[in-house]
């Protein structure tokens, strides 16, 4: 581990290594996308255009090569996970009425929020046409088991949107479900192409789901800390949408009774005013509870190192164990 | 073809054929929606006690009994094919905004967009991981390409929502994606587990898909002569909502100056008054659209016979085409 280096490097050492792979599953992104409805092939230049880091798909494509797999499924179902993705992003952000996503303007801001229900549907759809073309039942369980604990984390989530009693345990059930089970699927399925043998594929899915949960976790630092321009999306969204966040958690344990009356207010009631998101970070900061929240993520991030050192020591896993690493440092 | 019968009759005929497979198949879709998150087998109840005649995955368990079939796949398939119409009609709801479905208070009026979209999402997932189960990808594929279809259907209606220069050959392209193409899907899927030949696959997939044809016709003449208490949901929706239905299409057609300012504003602009419905059903029963509608779903349900005649007479052979013969006279 580089002492000088960022968050960013780790990333693009990565994307660097498997650079041929990602532009083929950018390519098979677009054609995989197209229609006889124009609206699908717009909708999904909208996205493309909106980039994004391609996090999902590198980690098939770095988990297929990890494990010597040579051949060109990899590409494929590195755009399947990606459809499932950005599929579940189109209905988030319908179901969080949100207005920016990765900076750019939301597709249902542009498009509305019917053409995002139905595009997603499209994109989850055509994912499994592509694993079906791809032939691999293993593939297809796999990614059909992620795709309902994805929804199942969803509307978790949705459940415990107000709830002020929400435990660490059922927020762990949340963003298991909403965010790691990708993370884990799109890990696994690289190991299953290769051939790799079921511990090598277990401990991928570990991997994958303990850096998804660190992931998670981050993101929810980064929500009470990131500028919009930093981020791309708006700074306190999660508490605007009164969302139960590790922070929220944290400083919710930690409340005295005025406190205590301020999240009841404005998370347990959603009754917000414009000074709300300050005092909420004047206790976030009191409370210590986005670094709490960033080292509770670090123990996933030693927990995923761990999980790739059964496999031996490449290029490839270093990348991988550095992504991982410099997740809790991340701004993007 | 009994003189006396009524589209009841047929459907309840198909029914009593098959009456421990519908059993079964209703055992199956409550067992497999179940989930530890608490509100996704509320919401699953909420649907199953709204019923619906279970007419999707009937096609499934009749083709397949129809093609010789003994086992017990048929009925995890046809909780499939119902889990897919759900998830559509759980998303159709969020998008039309509708307030009443098959005369109950609809998910998302109870239940709220947010729920129905992620439910919706799950129960797609759960569809596709049954089918996993059942280990065919023929079968998967049959499906999945459904469902992308049935997107595509989906999103050009939108797109065509309130263009009056939409055609006859884009409606029919809408309806064939919106509901036809799950209707084909369900007939071929009982081929496929019968282990029958491509040509009455085929032949399965032809009938399915002209009775889905016929049956969206119908249902959108429904629209503009059922009462709520008859349909189970309100009058007019389509016109409120500016679709461009078969109806609308033959009124716009035969249209003087003045009827097509009034279509130009109340389903081109979406501008509409209280008085506006009556006035559609004026100029709808003067070019006999209704007639011509149904006239137009007939000849489908002779094209979806004609395919079945692939098949040796049976019971449940005929019991098929008199629900397809029966069709354009229901009122359901």
């Amino acid at each position: 581990m580089d002492g000088t280096a960022t968050p960013i490097d780790a990333l693009a050492r990565l994307t660097a290594l498997l650079e041929p792979e990602l532009r083929a599953t950018n390519q098979a992104i677009v054609a995989r996308m197209d229609s006889p409805v124009a609206l699908i092939p717009q909708l999904a230049a909208h996205l493309v255009a909106a980039g994004g880091k391609r996090l999902r798909p590198l980690l098939t494509l770095a988990a297929a090569k990890m494990c010597g797999y040579a051949g060109g499924r990899d590409v494929q179902l590195a755009a399947c996970v990606e459809f499932i993705h950005t599929a579940t992003l189109l209905h988030d952000d319908v179901v969080d009425e949100s207005v920016l996503r990765r900076g750019f303007a939301s597709a249902n801001a542009v498009f509305g929020n019917k053409a995002s229900v139905l595009v997603g549907d499209f994109l989850f759809a055509r994912a499994f046409q592509v694993m079906v073309a791809d032939g691999s039942l293993e593939v297809l369980r796999i990614l059909s088991a992620a795709a309902a604990t994805i929804a199942e984390g969803e509307v978790l989530q949705l459940t415990t949107q107000n709830d002020l009693a929400t435990t660490e345990q059922k927020y762990f059930e949340v963003i298991r479900g909403k965010t790691a089970a990708l993370f884990a699927a799109a890990c696994e399925v690289g190991g299953v192409i290769a051939g790799s043998g079921p511990a090598e594929c277990a401990a991928l899915a570990r991997f994958g789901m303990d850096l998804g949960m660190a992931f998670q976790l981050v993101d929810d630092a980064l929500d009470y800390s990131a500028s919009v321009a930093e981020l791309g999306k708006t700074v306190g969204d999660d508490f605007r949408e009164s969302k139960l966040t590790y922070p929220i958690l944290l400083a919710i344990a930690a409340a005295d009774a005025a406190e205590r009356r301020f999240w009841d207010r404005t998370i347990g009631e959603g009754a917000q005013t414009e000074t709300d998101l300050a005092t909420a970070l004047t206790y976030i900061r009191a409370h210590e509870a986005i670094p709490r929240t960033l080292a509770r993520a670090g123990t996933f991030v030693e927990s995923a190192c761990a999980a790739l050192s059964l496999f031996p020591a490449s290029a490839m896993r270093e990348a991988l164990m550095d992504v991982a690493r410099y997740t809790t440092a991340r701004r993007y």
